[in-house]
């Protein structure tokens, strides 16, 4: 099964702002971005809220052109569409995760994975 | 009398990208950035929509803390404050203005300012 996404040349400016305008959001982009690149399962946001609120959120981001998401089996990996971004909206991106990886919401999740991975849970 | 304006520091950066996530609030600060700083007023803007509806979007330009308003006898004048989010978000503006200062919008209400200029309206 795959997820719809718009084609890069899609992306409009006001629906990936639009998609940003939002903490929860802003900070699952502040997230993924300090992965580098890395597929990142959906659960690692449920730090963020509910399973249906991050959902929600994860569609948003997808939709809008900001994420990609790919399903495997029962998850899904998240990845940031930072090539096809950085192509539309040269700098966009890089000013905008530069205040996003700072944002409170992301270091609490950050904590939490880091007392995951000293658990010996999977990253 | 004044408006009320966020303070620096106050700005979100959630805030700035949800008032920026629409086509019109977008092409108002294209065209502001294309006056390079001078004050413009408020209704050089009804080429984008009704009087009510570009009041809205200039009200939910300021309270994000992305223009100034200055009341002006019976008009208002709008600045972009750029120092101000260039302070809190270093490339951020720059980076949609690279972007907005195209939009079919703004060309649009460009062209009718330089329409009214060659008719000896004032600017």
């Amino acid at each position: 099964m795959t997820l719809p996404h718009p084609a890069t040349d899609q992306i409009t400016l006001s629906n990936v702002l639009a998609a940003l305008g939002d903490p929860t959001r802003l900070a699952i982009v502040g997230y993924l971005a300090r992965r580098e690149g890395r597929p990142t399962m959906c659960l690692k946001f449920t730090d963020f809220g509910s399973k249906t609120n991050i959902s929600y959120h994860l569609a948003k981001l997808r939709e809008s052109g900001i994420t990609r998401t790919e399903v495997s089996g029962t998850s899904r990996l998240i990845t940031l569409r930072r090539d096809d971004l950085d192509t539309r909206f040269p700098g966009l991106l890089d000013s905008i995760i530069a205040s996003a990886v700072d944002l409170p919401m992301v270091k609490k999740i950050e904590e939490a994975a880091e007392a995951a991975s000293v658990q010996g849970e999977p990253q």
